[in-house]
């Protein structure tokens, strides 16, 4: 089968790639020549073939022609209009990328008109998709997403790389193999901003433990360094550990309950620069995230762990400091009480 | 009524100047002499007696001697032990500082054999003390609260501090005059433990939604302020107010549901700070933040706002660094994300 | 100064009894006859005018008209459209209800053409409004907000209901007046939504506190009532402690940090009730508690506090049920941990 | 070698069973006489020995003897004394269960002048321990670990159980292999405290995240099943999809960045029980969540995600509800709100 991939990004050019592999064909494009070329060298027998043109891109596909969008969320908008333009009744634009969900109710409802049809897939996967395949979260109409079938196949990462889960039996679903037709349009896109919700809160729950192994030495700080406004260790005997945190986040990979591909890359983060000295701690948030909170407030689901990992990317960033002044302003004024320096 | 006074700094003095001023006498010690001087002098007619020497200043009082001891919570177990070598059976220690309660049950059962009495009283007011009088919290057995009830009264800031609760007829309670005998020992501390709880709380909820109201103008910075990883905000006309926070904070102290004294002393510091650029957002905490937390644990209730407040703290100076590393680090492991450099 | 008023609700009727007490005139509309009849009738030398029909209402204003719509929010979009019907150039519109400042905006742009003015005023004060004053926090053009001076001054609680701020002098600006022109459209609500969301915070702070003192005697339990998955007290000595609740709450309206206006009024309610036997705990929220989070997450601004009692709220309706049923599932898949019931 | 396991519940009878597979012999003991019997006979060539007295068990041991506890937190310490009765210079105490680390390090210290070994092991694998392998987080002195290690090697899962880190190279680490000491006495169950609070907080946001996809049809709901104090959506077409969740957990097992074991057992549950009726969502949480928040407060460490996963067990279980009330009561008395009934 056919896929035409417009934007080469490591995300683009891996997915066409995944297909090629198992047989498929790609019509690629992107704004910059040495890229498409580059990728249509890749392609053995001629199985990608490439342009800068997104006419030339559009002319090139086969009816009905299958285009997918695998662009930066601030232009996508504007190259679907374009592509819009130049395709016909019955063609398939499927947006790859992160886009909010609620874009993708607005544009299938806007194509729906021309006949053209739209197809949302939150992918999830990032550097390793190309190895361990992508995982597919897709929204659109039912006879569509049918269509693509043997696309989203090739590019998830297929039954073998994960246990069965115990109970399920017969011919596997395609969830099982890792793609997945959640709903109709922005469902994908509306799975995957959950997933993403659910990472932030995975995320910091390794951290903020982490923390605590770190600190786990507290105790041996001798009674004259804790300044009179700290509360000092009551009982410094009992932390005293120097814990090995990078050789902890390897045991716990081996059957502990928190094993996880998170932990996975943690674990090989942390052998590379154990210290973590190359990082700053300024983490960036992308919006979902922040419309897994939006979305949960609206439901009127409590999400207490999924805002606060969010809240304190934020804070993070420096963006609690005027909170912090307020608070130390209000000490002031009602204890006498001075900040105090920081220790380092 | 005479009241030995143990420590002599803002708090220990201020009460000892409340008492004197409705009539009671008061015999002083502190180890520093020229404060122990200066203090004496402000008492007229002899109605403040000093000492640097703790066994002159027990023998100057009357039996039952009631010795409030109130210094550095560090401190105060040791001198409490001397004070009960000294003390005879029937007289009352009072521990008035900030010691935990745990602390309080301890004592209270270590001077029984001597028939020595322990009472806490955890003590609310700040700078403003003097003048407004202190919030007593009392922990102890009910003869000995009893028999202080004349000095507590003088100490507290009396009924007509605040409007009579609606309901509430017939002689005032202790309470209605700002003094409330709580429980057994350390239930004075307990429940002052618990009332620095709910200040954290609220005083970050202040300082939150005034954050809130510092930044309503972020949909003036233009689109290139925005790095790739950040999300552009999706309608910046909505976030185009230049907030006068400190007039804001001064509105809503008249007829609003969040007018408070912390609110007071808010509206107090922006008017003279309109920036607070005097305070760097290192943010303090003492003991009884955290032990409210250890408490809730305890008794399995759910307190996530006041967690939420000690761990904003935390966060204010520093402690979240490793966690933050941390969560960059696996952002780069899975995504390739690089971090972002600050704007500042 | 005349003042038109839609809708005469609790805080409609409210705002009219205010203004004329102080020498304003009124024309009054409800669809409510009952209602017209009865406010009419306490507006002493006729200063309060009523009728049921709108087109009456905007015949009986003097030019320019002020027109204040205080209705429920689901309604005000529709009823400023009927009113922007009969209303001409110069005319003033106000909105002070509990619209989502999102709206201020739109209808500020939509009603200049016609060069009808929109002012938006969020007005906190509840059922005490009458007695204790309106606080206002406004948001409009200038002209317009300084032609309202009157009325507003009139509707607020007034300089004298708050001790002056210590550093302020000369003239009283309008916030110590009780009143505060934020900035333009929106503004008004911007600032009352904060001050909601702070509410949310600082409500919760108290509650979770007052929990804690409501527990205090869980060490009373014997050891027997634990079960085997819960975790017995290490030191049940402890928590031994019967808190009055309701005195605490009132001992700490004097002098003590937490201080504040929710606390008078939670010493009432607990005095009326002391076990709040007539609460169930299903605690409602309204949009605005919602919409600060939102604009918190689009500022990026960290708010873990203010978000936590949201989310608190959704949890006290049940709405956490499925979540935990997913843990109880989890635990029983990797533990073989059953459920335990409820001892209630 | 020979390992001595008191206590044969379900963790110590798998661990018992791990080691004879790989050639070791065990002498065990527990009350329940059938219990013993029925372990024996699977040893094959007399490989499990068994005893329900304690006297006995020991003097089966070949010295230095290994005795291995694994029994209810709540009657650890008391075994541990009988044991430590029994046991001679040199030989070892290892305490498998779920102590708390305070124990740990008492109990090193109170067996030290016997010349009695203790050795503590955080085991993490649950139900699935025997066919994966423990992860076993040990604490001691460096050369009685040492000497544990080959049983260690057969109780842990081996480095096969997980691909190897990237980076490392030569002989594998101990914690590669599934065990490692991490420090002197209570390090081994101060890191599986840590190890339960990330549990958590990782489960706590899968729980919430599916809460979400849960609830994603909640636009469908006509508008007048909203209440008055219900904020109705603003744009219920957004809120339109039935999601199935089971697929979804599934479709994440492959290739998405959440994938882990606590998703695995997730899809599993959710494919045995699509709705989780069997589960009625009151959550259990054992000491050690609480603990690792108290080991943070005492570090300064900030944890808002873990507290919060902590505290949501309890609300589950109904812990909020006093609190709940306090909010119900408080706007009622400011705003004069009715509290709403349930809907269901």
């Amino acid at each position: 089968m056919q896929l035409g991939m417009v934007g080469l990004g490591r995300m683009g050019a891996n997915i066409v790639r995944r297909i090629v592999k198992d047989g498929h064909t790609a019509v690629v494009f992107d704004t910059n020549a040495d890229t498409v070329k580059s990728l249509e060298a890749e392609g053995e027998g001629g199985s990608i073939k490439g342009t800068t043109d997104l006419a030339e891109f559009v002319a090139a596909l086969e009816k009905p022609r299958v285009a997918w969008v695998m662009i930066p969320a601030g232009i996508t908008g504007k190259v679907i209009d374009q592509l819009a333009e130049l395709l016909e009744e019955g063609d398939i634009i499927i947006d790859g990328g992160n886009s909010r969900y609620h874009e993708d109710i607005k544009r299938a409802k806007a194509l729906q008109p021309k006949g053209i049809h739209y197809v949302d897939i939150g992918t999830s996967g990032g550097v390793f998709g190309l190895a361990r395949g992508f995982c597919l979260m897709v929204g659109g109409e039912t006879p569509q997403v049918e269509h693509l079938d043997s696309l989203l196949k090739s590019i998830a990462p297929g039954i073998g790389t994960a246990e069965r889960t115990p109970g399920r039996e017969g011919d596997p679903s395609t969830a099982e193999q890792g793609y997945l037709h959640c709903g109709p349009a922005g469902a994908g896109h509306f799975v995957k901003m959950v997933h993403n919700g659910i990472e932030y809160g995975a995320m910091a729950a390794y951290a903020e433990g982490l923390n605590i192994l770190h600190k786990a030495n507290i105790g041996s700080r001798s009674a004259s360094e804790f300044s009179a406004e700290e509360t000092p260790l009551e009982q410094p005997e009992l932390y005293q550990y120097d814990i090995d945190v990078p050789e902890v986040t390897e045991v716990w990979r081996r059957g502990s309950v928190v094993a996880s591909w998170l932990l996975d890359l943690t674990a090989a983060a942390l052998h590379a620069d154990p210290e973590l000295k190359s990082f700053g701690g300024r983490v960036s948030d992308s919006g979902e995230g922040r419309w897994t909170i939006d979305a949960a407030i609206d439901e009127g689901v409590p999400v207490p762990v999924l805002a606060a990992s969010l809240f304190q990317r934020f804070s993070s960033r420096g963006e609690a400091l005027y909170a912090d002044q307020v608070l130390s302003a209000m000490r002031h004024a009602f204890g006498g009480h001075n900040e105090l320096p920081s220790k380092s």
